[in-house]
C-alpha cells in the first residue's frame, strides 16, 4: 500500500501543492483494494459508499439493461477517480456496474472522508474542483461527439486521447463504447 | 446589481457556509452584464475569460456546423453557470456559441479572479467543487440517456428536470437539444 499512496501523492502535487503533514492526515483515510480481472468493483443495486483511485489496472464502467445489453459509458485506467457518481454523491442505489478487464489495484476512500477532508484541508477541496471541472468538460466533448460526430471520428478521438486503451481493451467493448457493431468498427479500427 | 449580488448570494449560502466578510471580498470580483434576446454571450472564435451566472434570462449554448447546422449542447437559466469552460479552462478560443433566448442579465467573474478566490475563500472552492461535480453527474445521465434512450423518453427527462423549459424555448431548439426533427418532436411533445 505505501507504493500506492506515494503514487496518489504525485497525482495530487501534479494539481495542487499540499503539505507533508496535511498528506500523513489525507492518506490515513484511504485503504488499499486488489481485484482480478472479472471481478466487479461496483454492482448494479449496491450503496455506493466510496469512490476509487486507480492505482494499477483497467475497468469498465456500464449500464446493463434487462435484454442484457451492455452500455459502456466509461473506461478507466491508472490515475482516474471511478465511482457511480450519481449513487456516491446522493446516497442512493447503483444503477451502474464496474468491473475489471485487468488485475487491479485501487485506493478507497469514503464519501464522508472526502466531504470532511475538503472543509478541513483547502488544498484537496481545490484537487477536487479542478478534477470535477476537467471531467465536466471531457463529458462535454463526449457529449457534442455523440451528438455530432460519425463512430470513426470518435474512435479516432479515443485513441488520440488514450493511446494505450486500444491495445488494452477487447475490440467488441470498444464496439459497444461507440454504439457500433463489431464489424463497422474494424472498418476503421486497424 | 445590487440585487442581482443578493441573489447569487443565496445561492452560495444553499451550498456553503460563507461569513459576511468573505462575501464582500468574493462579491467585489463579480461585474454586472445585461443583453437583449438574440445577442451573443460567446461567440465561436473568441477568448474566454469569463464564466457568467444567470441572474435571469434563458440561453442556449451550441456548436455551429459549417453547413450552418446547429447542435445545442445545453439551455441554461436562472442559477446556472456558463461559459464555454473548455476554453475558459484551457486559455483556448471559443468553439462555442452561447446565445440569448430571452432579455438577460449576468454576473461575471473572470478566471484569474476564480482561481484566486478558490485558494483564499476555501468555502468557494467547495462550492464550485460541489457544483462541478453535480454538473458532471448531470452530464453523465446526458451520455447514458443519448446511448440508450428514445428522443421521446430524452424529451420527458427534459421536461421532468425543467419543467418551465419548454414553455420557454420554441419547439425548433428543443427539437435540435434531441436531435430530433420537429415534425417527431410533435409527436410526443404535446
Amino acid at each position: 500500500m505505501e507504493e500506492a499512496l506515494l503514487k496518489l501523492k504525485h497525482h495530487f502535487l501534479e494539481t495542487v501543492d499540499i503539505t507533508d503533514e496535511e498528506w500523513k492526515y489525507i492518506s490515513s483515510h484511504f485503504t488499499f483494494k486488489r481485484l482480478k480481472k472479472h471481478q466487479f468493483l461496483i454492482q448494479e443495486g449496491m450503496n455506493v459508499p466510496h469512490e476509487f483511485w486507480i492505482v494499477k489496472g483497467l475497468v469498465k464502467s456500464y449500464f446493463l439493461e434487462e435484454s442484457g445489453k451492455e452500455y459502456i459509458l466509461q473506461f478507466a485506467l491508472e490515475n482516474y477517480w471511478v465511482s457511480d457518481f450519481h449513487a456516491y454523491q446522493n446516497h442512493g442505489i447503483s444503477t451502474l456496474n464496474i468491473d475489471c478487464l485487468e488485475d487491479a489495484e485501487f485506493l478507497v476512500m469514503s464519501f464522508d472522508d472526502r466531504e470532511k477532508m475538503c472543509v478541513e484541508v483547502p488544498a484537496l477541496a481545490n484537487f477536487f474542483r479542478i478534477k470535477s471541472t476537467k471531467g465536466y468538460i471531457s463529458l462535454q466533448q463526449r457529449v457534442m461527439g455523440l451528438m455530432k460526430d460519425s463512430a470513426e471520428k470518435r474512435f479516432n478521438d479515443l485513441v488520440e486521447k488514450l493511446p494505450n486503451l486500444v491495445q488494452r481493451v477487447p475490440k467488441k467493448y470498444i464496439a459497444s463504447y461507440l454504439g457500433v457493431s463489431r464489424e463497422t468498427l474494424s472498418r476503421f479500427s486497424k
